[in-house]
């Protein structure tokens, strides 16, 4: 199944509450949760607290990315705080298995995220173990940039590769993603879509309704 | 004069701007603003896009606290998010005195903050040079904590700096401060008083008031 | 040749010395030596004085594998201490062909250690180089770990890539080996085995005498 | 009361067990367990399993000295193994008072230990909290070097700072210690007392009652 | 075309300018100009005010090549100095497509390093958007090393990616190029060749004459 | 005596060997010498391979002053690259008078620079062992800014506390020097001047003579 997963970096933080119900409501099935640090990116963004404020506004899958140093050091805690689903970044694990294995364990569902430069040699191994893999499709740190074109090979390329395994595992695309492109995204082999400024710039539940069209025909 | 900087730490996220208005109307002069990274402290909180999202909310003054590794990388950001008052800690600073002179050129106001153990040697020679001084009295990381005794010596201490120079630096206190003890915090010197939980556990505007009542007396 | 290499991070550190005779009575080829330094990997084992100490116990194959941040900075050090073979993390190298060399100038053998997650690519340049390649079937940081099963592929994958060049690298496994696994872990290519908890639990001798009848059938 | 604390960097590890045992029927007090992590000192001894091993050989105070980068990471480990007592430098602590607390909330002491170089103001508001400060005679990393002579001001600085404020804070000093110095060292103030060499090379049980000799006239 | 980028790592720094116009009047295409940091590797060479002096003396290509910890940060700075190509090593950048975009957005050539071992899926999803890699033939740090061979074999499979794709991507070679081996590189598929104790021991115009001869026929 | 230390950081690195005679025969007796690494300070100046091929330009007082992270780490590069004395900075040096004592121990002369901000406290130990201590005037990291004021009053406590000692420690001042303020700073205790666009921006000989009139007045 495609879904959508609207990025909250680009929501209004002052009714993010309200925000979060009207993605609900217009049925989007995910929640993307960017998270930075300012030290694996260069922009801090949100983190636990916020996450906490928010899980009681939804059932929705809240899809936690991981944009920070060492992601191991804080499963736990976002787990605790409510995330279904978390990824994190090849680049900053120093030990990969072992930070989804420490995901996998606590019953939530294992997301590999790879920035547009990293080979998906880096995932040949633990491909079997996660239930994601995330294609930057722009350079971590910020809303609201341009989509990268070659990145459109890099999802064929790891679609190929799931196909070749007999796998499930979602493909999720992430960074510049609007109307215009993400069919060519979604034939590229996407299926879960992340989109921010393109969700949460005008109407919200009539920009998810367009999505959804989308990504339903 | 004595202000109070409510913690935003311990709102809730899902309706931030609602919860900023209410300690607006309240009377807070301030509005403290805990950003954490989870590398200079065990925890991620929020950043930037929350900030820019509050800040139409309130003309109150922006009390930023940056528990952050070299805050010196982000002070354009954070003042371009609204930030008018910014307070770094010297244990992250390798050049303490050239971020405070970054957060001055912007034109806001620029404090330094103190871990619970850090002397007060490290602000000797920059005092002159800052407008508020902040005392950690409890580790930086969490809401919620119990305040640290042996603090309470530290601002008297600082207090006694400040006078001997005829200075007017303020004097922050952050960290386990509530109703039955900010009288004793503010008789051994601090003017600015930051409450978290003691502010938002019940009738956000209430406890404002009570703490209010007690910072005019 | 077949070889065993029993871990001494399972051994009695009251009476090492004696374990390490054991040992070399029972026949093992080689002493795997685990030093963890609290920064690559999460825990802390021990390091050169203990190796200084053992090292007249046996003339066995000093196996020291250097779980620790920019290895290149103690090779000198381990080599004084002892070290026959000296195997560092690829993951921990940025300069992995000077790390490489500076170990092989010494006259000492030279090998590489993958994380489970690790793709064999990163040793592609060079396979000619080093002596030995380790994969490791657990996370390195603790003994007593569950093998990890797609690690056996990896397994495959470097002998094959190792027999395509006509080398005759050594293939060290080391993390869940036991008496069950053992022969599926050495058909797989590995021809230098690391057990821990299976020497050293219950008794020393015997242990090594089982794992060796197999290692030789 | 003064007492010895044997440190083990210099012990013989290959029946380090035995060396314990000899230890406490010599009568030493505490056993003055080096950590090094290759990190904050430029060499790696010793860790976990083998404080685990040796707990058994003796009931006296395992005095264990945490010379590794932020120290608060292991606390809890180290308890497990057995610690009665973890003394981490300041220079290593971000958050000096956290660590230190995180000691204490286990149930055994704390200590603070100092570089030659830093300053006592270092441990000004922490002072009463600790049960010991160490101060370093030589700089970490290395057994056998010889004692700092500028140290012996800054114990005798220590004494009075303790004693002005009427605590019984333990002094313990580390580094460069002989049956010469010793009581010239003692009578500066320190009442703990570590010898590595000057213990373990030639008859530990002689050396060790000539140092109590000493520590009890 | 065929060029030589002498590397001043080699020249005399009391008369950097006189060294940069005899490359230039013997004809040398490039000048390589080597940025260590001491971080990277194992050196401090030179950086921003040696570049700034020099950069009048020729109007050759500034090939600046920046062996520092996340070149990002100082791009700018390097432009502002007089840089016409900035290469960057990929294990050194967290985010390599945003450098390498970084250095594009300002008018100038970019290229990518590979230190000796790494694999050339680095580059892969890149390629297309670099004017140039670097291939490492010695571990940076030094000058006057000796060309290790292997690396000869990661040029050819280079040029086979180049060639497979259609693009026209620069091959530059670094470190124990002499005029006795500078054939068999270029025929591997270089055809840009730094070359430093082999240019500047000697006279440095005939040296430079005599790597052009070869370059040219 | 009173002595210049003119910085080659705002020299013309084109014809360098030149403007090191110039000053040479101008009478500046030390050549002050910025190491920058892009880590500790926000440049990279120049490093090793400059300052070995201007040495033979001068006998002068090679004045280096590391503004590198652990400068421990290049000692010995330092001083043979032709090094007299060696300034490194309090702020990066986590075992201090370990990397005095390295420098001492090589026979040359020892500084300790400290930035504004940071107290004199961080000295008292190592006052005695250091032949110089540097007072940072300015931020490091660039030539041309301007004095910081309050850092007059630093090289007054200083003063205080080397006269009081009855210790001869040279006092050297770096950063905003000019011919306008160059007698207040040597009023208040200085007597070893570095000087950077003052002597280089116009007549470098002039200049200096200039300096010299002052300091030999």
């Amino acid at each position: 199944m495609n879904c959508l997963s609207p990025s909250i970096l680009s929501a209004d933080f002052s009714r993010l509450g309200e925000q979060i119900r009207e993605l609900d409501e217009a049925g989007a099935q995910y929640v993307h949760i960017d998270v930075m640090d300012g030290m694996f990116v260069p922009s801090i963004s949100f983190g636990l607290p916020v996450i906490r404020s928010i899980r009681p506004c939804t059932d929705r899958i809240f899809d936690v990315h991981l944009m920070i140093e060492e992601p191991g050091r804080y499963i736990e805690d976002f787990v605790g705080a409510g995330a279904d689903l978390i990824t994190v970044h090849a680049e900053s694990c120093k030990h990969l298995d072992r930070t989804i294995a420490s995901i996998k364990e606590r019953g939530i569902l294992a997301g590999v995220a790879l920035n547009p430069a990293t080979p998906l040699q880096t995932v040949e191994y633990v491909l079997e173990k996660v239930d994601m893999v995330l294609i930057m499709t722009v350079n971590p740190g910020f809303g609201g940039q341009k989509f990268i074109p070659y990145t459109l090979q890099k999802v064929r390329d790891l679609k190929k590769m799931i196909d070749a395994r007999g796998l499930k595992t979602d493909i999720e695309v992430d960074g510049g993603v609007n109307l215009s492109n993400v069919e060519e995204i979604m034939s590229a082999g996407a299926n879960i879509i992340v989109a921010g400024s393109a969700v949460f710039n005008g109407d919200v539940a009539e920009n998810t309704q367009m999505f959804l069209d989308i990504l339903n025909s």
